[in-house]
């Protein structure tokens, strides 16, 4: 496997990310210093995929600090408290964002005596999401990996890999655990209209690292599956319903139609902070409704003609019978998901 | 339901079409009154869809003829067997094309004494080919839209229209026929990556007839399927096999998958030529596979990376056990469609 490019980076005192606004045209790195230039970068998607906003968000609260130059205590608990909003709200949806923001600021607040005690504990915590998140993803990788041992060609859609995440991915981690360990791989990545998130940046990612990536185009998903040509689809999830139905970006669920009629597995793989109990099932999941003009455009020219409507929801929802197993740091949890599901945050110690 | 414009019309010693490479952004009319403008329309995509086809180079025939000023039988012979393969050649996959060009030459020829009678015997052929596509359009609508009576959401996939027929479509003439009777009807339109003939076409002729049309992406056509908010599919077909598995537009059969999964009707409509018992089931079926450029750019801007594969296959198979009935011009075929199929096929006298 290639040496892929690190999409976040701290550099001596700022971050280093790359513009995926840009991908895959050009591979241009943006350093952030600001607590304005980090709240740009969200706000415009240069950053994106919810954990590594997580990461990202932490970070970005150093350079924050920093940029005040307190000259005490309170001065850098006030700005850090400014920065809880300011930050941790950049993109409200992004429950990973606002958390890890919340937890950093909490926990460097209330272990620290001085000022520098304060900007070293804000630090560490901040690696510390980081580096947790991509525990759970080199977890996911290894337990996908042993799932996946006997695939070589597999189906994905939309992007959880490198780019959305602080380590190698959700769905992608056991892509990269199979090329790491010099296994036969070959990646279809669904082009994800209408922000191709799949053909631009799943397929951007995959061949950066050199993995045999063919991006295809939505429709032509199932019978690319029909035909035999994928031995196993591997997606991420946004939200997972206590009974295992899942939210992930729209167009997942015809995946999941085609893996079944095909009598291929159907793996969702995500870390359990993306569970949320509270809702017992996928009904219950709320669907964001995007712009229709991401529609009506391509590349920023009309397509439609004028006067017509579009629907543009920005998930789906893929029951659980569709699901042949949600792959989490915290185990392979398998149907009847009420049951696995509730085991896992068990072990993880959630609420 | 507002008057719609036509596409191909007989204009004195003319023929006049909509060029739809530049549909939805402009509707514009293009004269043709030589072979080698109605070879450039029919090769450049301004004319497309099978029968439209057989009824456009049907009328190319009498430009082709009129262009040389031909002043013996003999002359205009020649011309004409010149024209089977120049016009006839000029798209290979369409065989209404070849087929209709060749019916009628061979009728012109075979029937004619004088050069004003060869011109004549052309000329109303060519409108007789025109008129029996209209009437199997026409009948095919009346059929679905008894079936379709209570329908009032209706989903289809690509362009099987007034823009792809001499008259109001295949899957889409239900709809005028429901609009005509003043129904109730919205129609869901799937885009239709990579060449947006949903977006463009399918949109852009319903909007001009005055039916409320929303675009909608391929990928989140499963979810609003599901979520109860389309009553019946209806979709065209490229070609049909003796068992009744159906070749059409790649993505057709991501929403077959979806309609079984809703527990709503998936109906196929196309004319009887579309069937060919020579081929026994889908599996015979060649599926054409495309430039993969059509897939790496978006109106003419690359959004692939540089270095990964695309892939494109042009239709796609849906089994006959996914399709709750065939409309043709002979008829309602249902399940077995062994039987149902050579029954309809007895009735059109066919071969």
């Amino acid at each position: 496997m290639k040496r892929p490019t690190p999409p976040i980076q701290w550099v001596d005192d700022h971050i280093r990310i790359i513009d995926q606004v840009l991908l895959p045209t050009e591979v241009r790195f943006v350093e952030i210093r600001t607590a304005a230039q980090a709240v740009d970068a969200i706000q415009r998607l240069a950053i994106r995929g919810a954990p590594a906003l997580g990461a990202f968000g932490s970070l970005a609260l150093v350079v924050a600090l920093d940029e005040t130059h307190p000259s005490s205590l309170s001065e850098a608990t006030t700005r850090l408290e400014e920065c809880r909003t300011l930050i941790g709200d950049a993109r409200p949806t992004a429950v990973n964002l606002r958390r890890a923001v919340d937890r950093v600021i909490d926990e460097a607040i209330s272990s620290s005596q001085d000022l520098a005690g304060l900007r070293a504990t804000l630090l560490r915590e901040a690696h510390a999401v980081a580096a947790e998140d991509e525990a759970a993803c080199t977890e996911i990788g290894r337990l996908g990996h042993e799932l996946l041992r006997d695939a070589t060609t597999l189906g994905t859609h939309c992007n959880a890999g490198r780019l959305a995440t602080a380590g190698t991915g959700t769905a992608l981690a056991p892509m990269y655990a199979k090329a790491q360990a010099g296994e036969p791989l070959k990646v279809f990545a669904s082009e994800t209209r209408p922000l191709l998130q799949g053909a631009r940046l799943t397929a951007w990612e995959l061949e950066d690292a050199g993995i045999d990536v063919t991006v295809v185009p939505d429709g032509a998903m199932a019978s690319t599956v029909l035909s035999g040509q994928v031995d196993a689809y591997i997606v991420g999830a946004d939200r997972i319903a206590a009974n295992g139905d899942t939210a992930n970006k729209i167009g997942t669920v015809s995946h999941a139609l085609a893996a079944r009629e095909a009598g291929i597995p159907f793996y969702v793989a995500a870390p359990t902070s993306t569970i949320d109990t509270n809702l017992p099932s996928g009904e219950h999941i709320e669907i964001e409704q995007r712009d229709e003009l991401e529609v009506h455009e391509m590349t920023g020219k009309r397509i439609t003609p004028q006067g017509v409507a579009a629907a543009n929801p920005a998930f789906d929802v893929t029951p659980h019978h569709l699901i042949s197993a949600i792959i989490t740091e915290a185990g392979v949890l398998r149907a009847p998901f009420e049951g696995s599901i509730a085991d896992a945050l068990t072990r993880t110690g959630a609420p």
